[in-house]
């Protein structure tokens, strides 16, 4: 079967100790893959909490690099809706503080990512899944792979950071098609815009990216954690701020009619399908 | 006769209050369109005032988006020079002081719009209406378009917040030729770096770019508004500075012999034609 | 001989007083010509401090523009390591430590310079010349140029505020690339990604670069000089920050094993050849 990058047939070390995912480190390098691919690898709570727990041993293993992929044709597909529909004693009010909560800790786990972090995107990447590529250090997509992040169609608004990295990066008139205006962008159109590192065709994508990997989990540890941390360094503060604005104004929005009806549709379409 | 997106043919609403411009709001999209074609949309006193006013009505009606473009050929041919020969009692001191606390509060109409602001560019941009893009959501524009703010030229200094948002933008390198030395941008050219959205071919323009208009507008209102509001609000209080820092510098060029002499030459050039 | 551009084949003024540079002041533009071609235009600590002293002067003189270059093939191949094998009295920290206090002085002569800052980069340019290089208002590159920072190679990190500079104009993806990962880029490239202005070929690049720059050294002097300090006053705090924060990691890395080793095997392999 067609395997992603730096998997080890046999994964070592505490692969066995997620529902979500599958991590591995070899080769100085650690792997953290979502794992569910017959839903297209959406979030759900259990896979958020597993992610946090991921970065956090990876950040402490003598791995050099950690990289991120998806199982299946998908990279990921954003949160899983199904999380809005598991309502709490506290009600719905309840329910969106502690979500606001979870995505909040969530984004900070890759904000404070003391080492290089690299997406290898095996297909298509919806919501916060493409939002928080602008916290990665390297990303690599296949041709294959679309980025699409419909805030407003769900009466939502944007998170991951992307509100202040996306305008950065490819300023504002491309980072507003994006996050206000629902664009899909192609693999070629998010390298051009600053979002992926490079494209590869489908068919070498694995190969020519594990070769990639290779090299750079060989270079000096420390040089490397201490550079992105340098780097980092300089926003860092900022992007805890905008983080906190941003799940701030994520939650009332999950309160709002707009957002509701928007879910309520979403399901309706879906039940009909 | 071809007209812009999503002006009716008998305008509604408050259209009939402006001199300088056509207003009107119709299926949730107000258009404010430069209305001296004559004069290639040039900015005098009174378009800077209307401008300051419309933007204000519009930030509170109840359209989801808000439309600039301009009538005829021209977009927007930028500051009216002819601004510059109605000397008040005060004298040139006083002259300038009044320009600069003008485009002050013009320049801070499009920082704090709380909507989503879309330049539907129908024709060449110079000057302030080009460095102004920096502070839209959205900016289309037909390939006859061509971005131009020369300066240094006229002995002036950058405004419209460019002196941040160009550099943050496109980075210094590409910045510094426009704004510095006076490079004139093709409308491709501007896309590839990041000051355009989109370009259509002008034969198509008008009717491509109303079609997209027409969906943005029926997105849910609070949603895009609140997130424009999340990704400006990381900005917005050091862009109040970049305006000020930048009209207080532009008020001492426009008292420097260089700006003067320039102004002068323009116009003896004017002259002979 | 093929010469840069507004170099007079009899240098005027203060060139006769620098050892690793020719500077000459002609026709409004003064040109620091890094000229120690059969080294590749590395910098020794003297080219350092001359560098430092000819900036501190075109900073001064009545020139508009100030233009750097290279003598020979390359634009420039970075730090002489060879600045590494004199150990001072005070042992090898004190060399870390007298090379950090001076690459700190360098870089923020560029930061603090006034007028606008030129590159003609007239072939390869590897490390600081090409950190630097976010620091100028225009990047002229011949198609033979090539762009690299193999700072993790040699157990280094980030520095000429690249570490800010990089990720604000060509965003974290591509910025990693080079900083942490030494890509290196073709002139193409790196002009895509906002490094420099523009490309030309190498058989008209002096030619065709001289043209632009003769007619920029006619613009106003105070315009041009304002205009660059406005653009730069947005941000001229915060790169001394980053200068500093970048040069205080490095005197760490220069004493860490990973960067004492991967320069000894960098003379080992030289010795070899």
């Amino acid at each position: 079967a067609a395997e992603g990058p730096a998997v080890a047939a046999q994964p070592t070390g505490s692969a066995a100790t997620f529902e979500t995912l599958l991590v591995s480190t070899e080769d100085n390098m650690t792997t953290i893959r979502l794992n569910r691919p017959q839903k297209k690898n959406a979030i759900t709570v259990e896979m958020y909490n597993e992610v946090i727990k991921a970065l956090e041993q990876a950040g402490k293993d003598d791995s050099v690099i950690t990289v991120i992929t998806g199982s299946g044709d998908f990279y990921c597909s954003g949160n899983d809706l199904t999380n809005f529909t598991k309502i709490p004693e506290g009600g719905i009010e309840q329910m969106a503080k502690n979500a606001g909560e979870l995505l909040r800790e969530f984004v900070k786990a890759f904000i404070d990512f003391p080492k290089p972090l690299i997406a290898v995107v095996n297909g298509p990447a919806v919501g916060v899944s493409v939002t928080l590529l602008g916290l990665f250090e390297i990303v690599y997509a296949t041709e294959r792979a679309t980025f699409h992040t419909p805030f407003s169609q769900l009466g939502q608004s944007p998170e991951g950071c992307s509100s202040y990295t996306f305008p950065k990066m490819m300023g504002n008139a491309k980072a507003s098609e994006m996050l206000l205006f629902n664009k899909k962008l192609t693999a070629v159109q998010a390298c051009a815009q600053g979002l992926v590192t490079e494209v590869f065709p489908d068919s070498s994508f694995q190969t020519e990216v594990a070769t990639r990997l290779k090299a750079y989990a060989k270079l000096p540890r420390n040089s490397l954690a201490l550079s992105k941390q340098l780097i980092r360094g300089t926003e860092k503060e900022h992007l805890h701020t905008v983080n906190d604005q941003e799940v701030e104004r994520l939650v009332e929005r999950w309160l709002s009619d707009e957002c509701m009806q928007a879910i309520m549709s979403f399901f309706q379409a879906k039940a009909k399908l």
